[in-house]
């Protein structure tokens, strides 16, 4: 691997973190929140000066292997984690005295996941909570897609291997011929709805700052609210609503909003992941509305609550405008299973993908038609084109890490010896950035009581989840090791 | 598909299936249970007419096709648990009153689940203390295997299709050319494990119908036990620890045993499968152990109940010598990933099975690999030997029908409203063919206070779990019921 590269690529990183917080350093100052303020100050500070000096490191390599965009990727977001965790942890608030509890929070933050180690976010400084929740602005559409957009590109093969490593989903491709150019269509994609969403929650009433952080949370599907009730504490069925459908439609693979973009409307609705997607959360908000009626007392309530929960569920948001923890088990056990499909390809949701697990079903298929007649030979095709032996097997590989993660992860919080749904559920919920699980770290509670090391396990979950567990799992690989010949 | 040659397998199987129930009938009269008798009787006359009428059916069709024999296997399992629960239903016993239960119970009994509805299982009749337990000897081995063993082969080539369907794991071959040979020597072992189980039992005291009748359990790694404390009731560490190695042996892959009765050692102790699971075994004592010595007091007691419980769940087998849901959380955590895990391929042992997840694993390096360097090939070796791709994708659907069952199977049981742990385990617990789960589940409680539709679902779970999902599956793909070309 070509060191020169990767720390080109890691200075560029570190300099649009520090220009990210550079907001929050405003509002500190705006709100005279000065112990906040220095605690940015001196990160901008240290991302700028390392930051600028990595990146005048520069090489004529124009491509960069497939083993370097994973690094990248993978190296980027710890940093990114690391460095995003300095102004929460000299901030010198009380409730983030443990760098370890700063790490957790923003790493929740960047991978969208919303899980909050904080027991009282309202008494958080305001410069905190916008860069919290900004985070999962960033973090929901890639800030490695975020620099491809804007920095001049210096080759053409390295980007999209950035892009696949970084980007959610088993089939991930450029819009338009130029990377570059697929990024900033992406970005323009991401604002323009971000700013849709902004206007329509200000009409509600409710207040700029309040509006532009929850927006945050919505677009990248993070779920970090600045209310500890989350967004129960406005109460008001509109606001429900508006976030309620923005959030399903963060979740909708961003290739459908360029494919109506360009007027290919057709092929937009006949897409098979939004299809299935709409068909499961349909379903599921009818069943949890049936099934929470007797709870809500009316079939208005239920299903405006049913609508929300499903909505933040499976878009792996994880606002709350009720305490699901105490919903009927179907519900309960429904919304679990919404957390692990989780959104679509090629959204900011987490999760295992819808268009995984059509792939996988007609892999099954083609599997049992084998078994009943062995020669018959298939190829499996998802909306015309056919889907490789390689995606197949890439998919089959993600799966099995998944379990297994998922499994020793849950060996690990179980340690803690708190009951079985908080343990299962908190790794659920991290594994595919949800935030709140069942249990302890249900909608009400949040993660402050874990031990350390479960801080840090659910922390390296949460980045396995953003990163679809490759770049990082690679990194402790001897093949990543390995000269290349 | 050919309906003389299924009727012909059926009506043979029936017959056998009422030839075991004589030992039934005869306890029943010897020990006056006379309604039992009774019940014995009916059903032994019903299966025996109108299983030698099927069996009357002959053809000169040789071969039997895949489809054939996946139905075969499908429809003997299911019919087979329809006529062995009629004696208990017959019986008149209160706790068997309802139909569903009695189905429920020898359902559990033929998977070798051991899970059970009765509440008092010291109050039920000899005669049908020994059919419930009869059935797990019965559907270790395999009663279509059975069959292959003692018929005279009407074909060749239709044999090794119902032992594919019918054995557990991945890569089902013949030992010895001739299939019926085959079938009897994975018999013949069998039956002299289970001699060998009887006699250490009874060296250690247990009275000569406890010792036949835990070692049925044992050898099916069932887990049905006389005693409503199961193997505590005989409170002795010699007793632990013969049924505890005897669990793990019958969970052994019984090829290796063949190797060993060949002299072949070299292949018997190097084989991959038995070194994961002795592996896994060892390591699970030890955290066991680890982490109940407070709870014991001292490492002697609790490595007797750390390993015996250790060999009960990664077996499937389920008996208990403790409440292990009052355990500590890891340990809880720990022996369900055991559930899931399974014994090895090949052994009466169900859960996943060590062997698949050897091939998984395998599998997802190669992935990774080529997702590092996309040129490179490689094929997946098993103990030398290449496995098909064919089989990976085989175990791949495996895998996606497994997660995809169980996580119905949890919503529909969540619907009866008990808590997350009963829930969630009750479904692994009838999958994997163990008995025992947590919460209400456990191991001092039983499954009499399910829903109907639960217990339906369940015993399904247990069908499919201990058939490995496609035979019953099948059934309901149109693919089976096209018309063959």
């Amino acid at each position: 691997m070509n060191l020169i590269v990767i720390l080109n690529y890691l200075g560029n990183i570190m300099r649009i973190e520090g220009a990210a917080m550079l907001p929050g350093l405003l509002i500190s100052l705006f709100k005279h929140e000065y112990h906040t303020a220095y605690a940015f100050f001196l990160t901008i500070i240290f991302l700028a000066a390392f930051g600028s000096l990595f990146a005048s490191f520069r090489t004529k390599q124009k491509e960069i292997s497939h083993r370097e965009g994973f690094f990248i990727v993978g190296v980027s977001w710890i940093l990114l984690s690391i460095f995003g965790a300095a102004p929460l942890f000299l901030s010198g608030e009380k409730q983030l005295a443990s760098f370890l509890d700063c790490f957790f929070e923003i790493v929740s933050g960047f991978t969208t996941t919303g899980a909050s180690i904080l027991t009282e976010i309202e008494a958080l400084p305001m410069g905190l909570l916008y860069w919290r929740s900004f985070t999962h602005w960033l973090g929901g559409m890639g800030i490695l897609v975020f620099m491809l957009a804007i920095m001049p590109s210096s080759g053409t093969g390295g980007s999209i291997k950035i892009l696949r490593a970084e980007s959610p989903g088993p089939l991930v491709g450029k819009l338009v011929p130029k990377m570059r150019n697929t990024a900033k269509i992406l970005y323009m994609m991401y604002i323009a709805l971000t700013v849709l969403e902004v206007i329509f929650l200000l009409c509600g009433g409710m207040p700029l700052f309040d509006s532009l952080l929850h927006t945050f949370g919505t677009a990248g599907t993070g779920g970090f609210s600045i209310k500890n009730d989350s967004i129960a504490a406005y109460d008001s069925a509109y606001i429900d609503g508006v976030i309620g459908v923005f959030m399903l439609l963060f979740g909708v693979n961003f290739n459908v909003y360029y494919l109506l973009l360009t007027r290919n409307f057709a092929a937009a609705i006949s897409n098979s992941e939004i299809l299935t997607y709409f068909g499961i959360v349909g379903a599921s908000v009818g069943a949890i509305t049936l099934n929470t009626l007797k709870l809500f007392g009316g079939v208005g309530k239920a299903f405006r609550y049913s609508f929300f929960q499903v909505a933040s569920i499976i878009t792996t948001t994880g606002f709350a405008t009720g305490d699901f923890d105490k919903w009927p088990e179907f519900s309960r056990c429904l919304l679990v299973m919404l957390m692990i499909i989780g959104a679509c390809a090629g959204s900011t949701g987490g999760g295992i993908k819808v268009a995984r697990l059509i792939i996988l079903y007609k892999s099954m298929r083609n599997s049992v038609q084998k078994m009943l007649h062995p020669k018959s030979v298939k190829v499996i095709k998802m909306d015309g084109a056919v889907v490789e032996n390689r995606v197949v097997a890439e998919i089959n590989a993600f799966m099995l890490l998944y379990v297994v993660i998922f499994l020793l992860s849950c060996l690990v919080v179980s340690l803690d010896n708190f009951n079985y749904d908080t343990t299962v559920t908190s790794v659920i919920a991290c594994l595919n950035n949800i935030g709140p699980g069942l249990g302890l770290v249900g909608p009400t509670g949040n993660y402050s009581m874990l031990s350390d090391l479960s801080k840090l396990v659910l922390s390296a979950d949460m980045l396995l989840g953003r990163l679809e567990i490759f770049p990082l799992i690679m990194m402790f690989t001897p093949m990543m090791w390995k000269r290349s010949r």
